[in-house]
């Protein structure tokens, strides 16, 4: 038995898959898995490129030095579990990765403990679902010295976009598994975009799923051409197997929430970023979990929703503009709160290579992302990426269309949350004299706050007026 | 000398005029400040009911026992360390109590520290500001059994409404922070309403300060009546000392957010409530806070604010009207916040008892309130504000005028965030069929993760089309 290059721990659908995926790559793998026979039925799957590992020291003793132990373990105890029993076996320039969608802060405490035995703890962000795991995955690598040595196997296995691997060292410490948590947040916006304009044209419009299908795969063949888009219009082709109806009439309207999409609206916070349309992605989830309440509220207070009588094909035409608008102010607000996040932790992060590894392999990827690649190609240091000539020249003129899909979303009571909180944000990002200054004023009346003014510096109280 | 009733830590602006509240109640207090003088100088003006104690041991030693001192700090590292410092003079029984704005989660932890010495942790919320603090401010009672040995002393200097005292014991462990916390979330959104009220009023109707605040006057007499209302009024009606133009005019236009507001759209998140316009408010004084960015982007990509060519008069009717059911949208956002964490950490609030004591005291008191007490009055297990029928009878009529000013916010450029927000979520509440299958959907088609059907139940997986 020859010594493998790399040890896989969790052997789910993810893991399996890039093991998979190493293999072809002619990366030989240690597998183990707490789940008895699943390590040696993959290890009988990839031939001589992959070896069972009964216990996690038989997982060890498999590895050549430096050992590198990849964790591919649900996010949270699990990995500190995997951590505790793996520390004891390991020796001074070993690597531990955590693969998982794990919070950034538990990612930078491992870090630390890891450090205190030698031990380089390295957080990488995945992303790419099943199949990118198997075919190529988007990886933000974030962590110390290791990441260095290991990047040639993992830009071997990681997607290619435009002839490169979508791989980098995004930085030390939690920032992969930050930028990771970043692009689910965006995922998160850009899928209730998504979900709003099928609400539109299905509850305002009448259109039927394959009519909706027809216009997400024109989309599709244009500027808004992503995988998202794609699988909008996968999802609304799709049949019932057992009816025949069409399957997305038939799937429960009730997402779940958790994890890495609320941790990026909460960091949205904690880093004082404005990223509305995050949040507003994650309140619509909560608002669609309250399926019995919603359907007894739409009984008791009637539903809002009014047919509409313009022409449907206009619309659908000022649709696909908002949403191609709608989805630069989305990536605006996530790129911000990368930027925000970086000064603040010293990460050094460099906005266009995230762009360019997310253009393959992910989620999220979209000829978009091209454009805004080529945006901080050419000022790494943009204040916020509606200011770059080229994405503006996307926004401004389908900013008349996105208005009136807002404004017709809100006269036919549709709920369009992300496509109005997206919009405001544009509006106001380039209002120069926006309504704070009637909060300063109230915050001094009543909390002896103080306030700046606009024609002198310094901090102000003010004797306010009695009524 | 005579023991004290209550030892006083911090002595600015809230905890000074605290004593004096408590002092015009016949209750003694002992006054500790570690700025030297401040003591003595509060409590020479408080006659005999105020005694200076130069150190925490003097404090301590000043008082009646069971002991309980009050503390009046900044949130964070100064309530540990005043924790830290007392706890060795204190015996069991004693109480430490904490009425600053710290976050629930810490009060939880130093509930658990105190305990372990015998001694009551509580956490107090107040709100009402400096005056408030002076006069009668609401106070949300979080803790444990030394609440009720104290409930007659904070009754006595708690605000008044409709006869009742706004002092309520709330609930265990760090309840009244939390409760407290949900407060000044919603104030955040209330003030970001009024704050788009003026920037529409202002910017795209340009009416003067004096103009709008004889309309925040109008409002203040009726339905809209409340302290904030009142306040907004009142800092538009203020002239600068020094030139005589309208001050408002002149504060500059950048809120910062922190602490309980921020803490506020965290915890809906953590919750998994839906509250999208706290989140919105948020994010609006973040946008505020970008000025020069704002600036600078106005004159590169150009102001989309356009003036209205309408009616006026029609105009603020229907601004009042929106802001009203407005309002109603954000208070059903927060007290479902405070059911969900209710019922999660098994604190059993009585949102009824919420609002009546928000009725008076506290910034966000109002007329609604009064509705809203009742409406909880009616039926403490309410699924939503919404559901119940006086509470709808507000917003049902301002619908159509709720609509025309979104409608025209958007159409005219100028960001309103809060009432777009507000509107959706009233629109998703009662929408039976909801956006989310698509957003089920997609997670299948990239991530497996299975989906409900409306036709049967389980979880379900498809075998999705490939284009």
């Amino acid at each position: 038995m020859t010594a493998c290059d790399l040890g896989l721990v969790g052997l789910g659908t993810m893991g399996a898959n890039l093991a998979r995926n190493l293999a072809d790559h002619r990366i030989s793998v240690a597998l183990h898995d707490p789940a008895p026979g699943t390590a040696a039925r993959l290890a009988g799957e990839l031939a001589g490129r992959g070896q069972a590992a009964p216990s996690l020291a038989d997982l060890v003793g498999a590895l050549k030095a430096p050992r590198t132990i990849f964790l591919m373990v649900p996010a949270g105890a699990a990995v500190d579990q995997s951590v505790d029993a793996l520390l004891p076996l390991l020796t001074v320039g070993d690597a531990i990765v955590d693969g998982g969608n794990s919070l950034y802060m538990d990612t930078e405490r491992r870090v630390e403990t890891c450090a205190a035995h030698g031990v380089d703890f390295l957080g990488f962000g995945l992303s790419g679902g099943a199949e990118g795991a198997r075919h190529g995955p988007s990886i933000m690598a974030g962590g110390g010295p290791s990441v260095g040595r290991l990047a040639p196997m993992f830009r071997a296995i990681a997607a290619q976009a435009e002839g490169e691997a979508c791989f980098a060292h995004v930085g030390p410490g939690g920032a992969g598994h930050f930028v990771k948590m970043l692009h689910n947040g965006i995922e998160y916006a850009l899928m209730q975009l998504i979900a709003e304009s099928y609400q539109l044209m299905h509850g305002m419009l009448g259109l039927s799923p394959a009519e909706m299908a027809a216009v997400f795969r024109t989309w599709a063949g244009g500027d808004l051409g992503g995988f998202l888009i794609e699988a909008a219009a996968r999802v609304l082709a799709t049949p019932d197997v057992d009816t025949g109806r069409p399957l997305i009439d038939l799937i429960e309207d009730r997402a779940g929430q958790k994890g890495t999409g609320r941790w990026a609206a909460s960091a949205t916070l904690d880093y004082g970023v404005a990223a509305p349309t995050l949040a507003e992605a994650v309140h619509a989830r909560c608002l669609s979990a309250l399926k019995p309440e919603r359907v007894a509220a739409q009984t008791a207070l009637g539903s809002p929703m009014r047919f509409f009588a313009g022409d449907r094909t206009a619309f659908v035409a000022d649709l696909g503009a908002a949403l191609l608008a709608a989805n630069v102010a989305v990536h605006a607000q996530g790129f911000a709160t990368l930027a925000a996040a970086s000064a603040e932790k010293g990460w050094a992060l460099d906005l266009g290579q995230i762009a360019r590894i997310w253009r393959g392999g992910c989620i999220i990827r979209s000829r978009l992302l091209a454009a805004i690649a080529a945006a901080y190609g050419r000022n790494a240091d943009l204040a916020n990426l509606l200011r770059d000539p080229d994405v503006w020249a996307i926004v401004a003129p389908r900013d008349p269309a996105w208005r009136r899909i807002v404004g017709a979303a809100v006269a036919h009571g549709v709920p369009a949350p992300a496509f109005a909180s997206a919009l405001s944000y544009v509006d106001a990002y380039r209002t120069g004299r926006l309504w704070a200054n009637m909060i300063e004023g109230q915050r001094d009346l009543f909390g002896a706050h103080g306030f700046g003014r606009v024609d002198r510096p310094g901090r102000f109280h003010a004797d306010w007026a009695k009524s």
